[in-house]
């Protein structure tokens, strides 16, 4: 199919025949393709999925100032209420300082011996030349060790000691800009499934 | 190893020196480089997954439209009991009307202020041409808020208010086959680890 | 910007118009896209997450084999507890056999009616050359089915009979390596979110 258009449009291989046009080209596409190898690792899927690993990071570490790197100068956050599909605005936030104070501010600091995994599934990426639409599913655990008995862990205990308990969950959607090659985060909608108390 | 193949394969280079191709071919690479970036953006490996995006997406809002649209007319999703191994057969869904009809009306529609997430992780693809297979772990939560008390909610309460509940687990193995450019399901094996009552 | 590169370096199209070059270069570039896709399927990136997809496979299965296939013969795997951000060490396995005995002989099996998921998320990948890194968040789930009654199943209970308790979480943190077109794990440092009984 290609290789018709490719005659009409390419004079020089009018008397060649078809057929051996991929012959001539291979060894063009091998050195095109080691050189890819080279230079296209990553690909753009990934890179804009990667945005959203460093935002479950800076959250976890309550790292307010790792997380406004993550945005657009001008970037925001709005979070919903899911209310069984027909959401509701829980509130906003505009700009790179309001993101990093909601973050390092806040969000409720980990207690001893504690951690938090904000996790997302099943990425759908939409991408339109230096723009991008995400949708991920989101589950957040708390996680809270035992303290250690004096007397050391009972007799018969073994493994992980403590709890790892899902508290929330619900979508986020970014939109997303590519800037100087990099992927930003334009506006972020959270939609959290359950309702939160203030 | 590719330059000697391009010179002869290419009688043009003949007489060029073969260090200099590099130079030579540069600018093409650098604009055919750029308009892959804006035509080859996703990787195979990310369409697929997609599909499997769509399939939780599909389930979560009981969508059997959605959930149809994935599969090939004659789709078919076999599911079966794992049974710590040697996997029991507990029924098949054939062709997209089923497989509709079974989304819709056979999953527990959600309770008031309910939600699900159906998550998946950890997929292993495998590609051969048009044809393709997945595997990919999976774990369902039930989400159901919790509904605020007349009064507000009580002192003290602060963040998400109901349950994040896991209640199922197991394996996606779809596998699955280009069509016109798009991936869809030809067959979808959901093997899960728990045992079900009817 | 690169098509003014391309008039200096490639004489035969000095002649031409800049603006009909894409015209021109298009067929090529459509052929090359059509090889492309037979050829490029995976992204590195994908590559390089689908190890640590067969990891938890072959944690799961409790398949000493398999996991050690996963490592380069000298590789390593080193356990820390996070501790609240100072990770303590916990201990070393070095060697592929040391590996796969910890796996085989050394994970609890799995209970009747019993599987577990170590499930991973949020990748971020960073790769250089044949060299690569990876951190991904981890839960590791316990799924234990219900017993069926002789009876049979209560009169009302429907879906999936038994419980999926989270009870692990951390980050994996391997460091890989390309091995004849292959990616290894060559150390692996487990972060363990909770004190570890033993």
């Amino acid at each position: 199919m290609e290789t018709e258009h490719l005659s009409q449009a390419f004079p020089l291989h009018q008397n060649m025949r078809l057929s051996k046009l991929h012959l001539w080209l291979k060894p063009y596409m091998l050195f095109i393709s080691s050189f890819y190898r080279r230079i296209e690792f990553m690909s753009v899927d990934y890179d804009i999925a990667k945005v959203l690993a460093r935002y479950v990071r800076a959250a976890d570490r309550r790292d307010g100032t790792a997380m406004a790197e993550l945005f657009l100068t001008e970037g925001k956050v709005t979070m919903f209420y899911n209310d069984g599909g027909t959401p509701q605005p829980l509130g906003e936030l505009v700009g790179r300082e309001a993101i990093a104070n909601a973050v390092t501010k806040m969000m409720k600091p980990h207690p001893p011996r504690g951690w938090s995994h904000h996790t997302t599934h099943d990425a759908i990426i939409n991408v339109e030349g230096d723009t991008a639409t995400l949708d991920a599913q989101f589950i957040v655990y708390n996680v809270v060790g035992d303290l250690k008995p004096e007397g050391g862990w009972p007799v018969g205990a073994s493994g992980a000691q403590g709890t790892v308990k899902p508290i929330e969950s619900g979508y986020y959607r970014p939109t997303l800009k590519q800037v100087d090659g990099r992927w930003m985060i334009e506006t972020l909608q959270i939609i959290l499934d359950l309702p939160v108390a203030f």
